[in-house]
């Protein structure tokens, strides 16, 4: 059943320069023979998440982005600051594949029984360079879709379930009763949300309009704070006394919102407080910061004791702390919830050329909660 | 031998008043008398430590500070403004003892034998309260000096010095092999320098001055950064090489340079980072802030990958983590190094009445490295 192939096939690459200018565009790459244990992968759908920006964008400012070549081999370049090259120094002048995760029909296959038996089957794969026509991972590495299950419903398996799975351990490995999440209106806001509920626990979604609360409001989320809203500080608080929240994950980063997240918390837990201690309260306050939607600096006002900590949480490490067994009950939670708790919207599905327009960058580009794109890297 | 006492005697009190002031006095409270396991000790010397101002002047705008009462009898009023006033909650109008530790003599004893064994002796002891002519407290918690030892000498036995040995403990605790001080010239930082040399320990010491810089050299501390110069970072991230420090203690707390350390740590990391990653180094980074000379917010830079961690770091969590065992091993290297590693320098030795003169206030209330005040509280 192993199917015609192309000798060679499209994969998109970000590439820094050592004078300052990032490009991307579509490069031409031989399609790969699979190993014994691998296999081929055509790839039909794969997400631009946040964290796959980092990689793509590097530290180059795209509002003066510049487009050039074909509308089939679309060519963008971006400056990069002075001041932010020496942060690019690991990869510079490497011309880099992107994409985190993706989804596709199993092609061809190596020797082993492991990598025949996934032939013509639709399959999930994290690892890296998946937009791309083609990918070649390790049979092993696959998560097969329940049946009936197509690759765009199967995209985006990985990153965001996973990590929004992973919180809710997080948040119980390390003594925690409820959690607090920003931009909690994202894809994986709504996933966690969803979790919270089926599972009953206790969940702070804080949003940045309107809007969103009451999407997340008509999907039964219980606690939802605006924190454009005039009295956000309040209902924090009130979400924070009400659910005992002592653990956030914050998407945002920049700005003061990680910050106000662990003064309210001192709040909450002082209303309930015996004495004053000068030292503030001795109940463990703790911000992760997972994401950088906005890359400003992260501005703290410690009016917060001394019992806290706020630092970085990426869903690899949390994967290697929890250890492979705990890490495939995830992943099986996930391929048998795919449709409901996990399953995923987009805003648009282009092509690989099509990602690569100043119109399309300019959309998924600012990383705003509801705009994710979808790309369909064998769509023509 | 116990001496005739008199009935009552002068403490300290810090009292915030719900209309929004603070007041510092001396009050006049009955001398207790000692339980049985308990001794009644004339306090001869107490330190103000930067972890002594925060509960002594609150959130109070001690530059808008008014004298009143008496030369013997001053009282010291100073306005609290409107927003700072809900992290007072815990303490409204509740007159407040301070002087977290001090040393002197036992003058009376409770009928048990440890405590007997100490009538006579001179103690250091921490606990709260010391700004006080007379202080009751166990036994069991007094710390005996060496012999030949002056109250003056020991009144400085917990907050530095266990401060400055947990700060190592630390670093070996979470993993780390050498590690960074900021404020580095202050009393603490001197001992920390001496330990780190004494020990063979990395430390990198961070100054803000080139006179700060000098004195620390000619302590014959090998690492020393001046924050005030303009190769700031690259002498850091030099000094980060070299040591390999990974943890950083930061006294300061606000501004940029809590940041600054955990992006020049990521540098010296990357310096021999074998590839590029797009989460930058895999290498956890921890800077824990446990002073705060600087109390504006804290901003922080977000490049420095995502292992890192920011947070607080108190000395009691510390000694409740290690376990009692731990922590007398560390009380007993205290005293028996007291005149050596664990030496400390006053610029001025005042009286109870003469700390609460405006003068005194404005010097020491700066919080500025080597302006440190001792409170002799049976000085007339």
């Amino acid at each position: 059943m192993n199917q015609p192939l192309p000798s060679t096939a499209l994969q998109l690459r970000s590439l820094v320069r050592g004078s300052g200018e990032l490009e991307l565009s579509l490069a031409e790459i031989p399609v790969p023979v699979p190993n014994a244990d691998e296999v081929l992968i055509r790839i039909e759908a794969a997400p631009i998440n946040p964290s796959d920006q980092g990689l793509l964008f590097g530290a180059a400012d795209m509002s003066a982005a510049v487009q050039s070549g074909t509308a089939a081999r679309p060519v963008v370049t971006a400056p990069i600051a002075a001041q932010a090259m020496p942060a690019m120094a690991g990869r510079l002048d490497e011309s880099m594949p992107v994409g985190n995760e993706g989804a596709g029909t199993v092609v061809q296959a190596g020797a082993s029984p492991a990598a025949q038996a996934l032939l013509g089957r639709v399959v999930a794969v994290i690892g890296g360079a998946m937009y791309s026509e083609y990918r070649c991972v390790k049979a092993a590495d696959c998560l097969v879709l329940p049946q009936g299950a197509t690759a765009v419903e199967g995209a985006s398996c990985f990153v965001n379930p996973l990590t929004a799975l992973g919180m809710v351990e997080t948040m119980r490995l390390e003594g925690h009763k409820a959690l607090v999440h920003t931009a909690a209106a994202s894809n994986l806001g709504q996933m966690l949300n969803r979790i919270c509920l089926k599972d009953g626990v206790g969940l702070v979604n804080v949003v940045r309009s309107p809007a969103q609360a009451a999407l997340l409001k008509s999907q039964g989320a219980v606690h939802v704070c605006d924190s454009s809203a005039p009295d956000f500080r309040e209902a924090l608080t009130e979400a924070l006394v009400a659910t005992g929240a002592t653990i956030a994950f914050d998407a945002i980063g920049g700005g003061r919102l990680a910050g106000q997240i662990l003064g309210c918390m001192e709040t909450a837990i002082n209303r309930s407080a015996a004495e004053y201690s000068r030292y503030g309260s001795s109940i463990h306050k703790q911000v992760y910061l997972y994401g950088s939607l906005d890359r400003s600096a992260t501005v703290v006002e410690r009016n917060f004791g001394m019992a806290w900590s706020m630092g970085g949480w990426l869903l690899f490490p949390f994967l290697k702390r929890v250890g492979p067994e705990a890490a495939q009950r995830l992943r099986e939670r996930v391929a048998a919830e795919l449709k409901t708790t996990f399953a995923s919207k987009y805003t648009r599905e282009v092509s690989l050329a099509e990602a690569l327009t100043l119109e399309a960058i300019a959309a998924y580009g600012k990383r705003a909660t509801g705009e994710k794109y979808l790309i369909l890297p064998n769509r023509a």
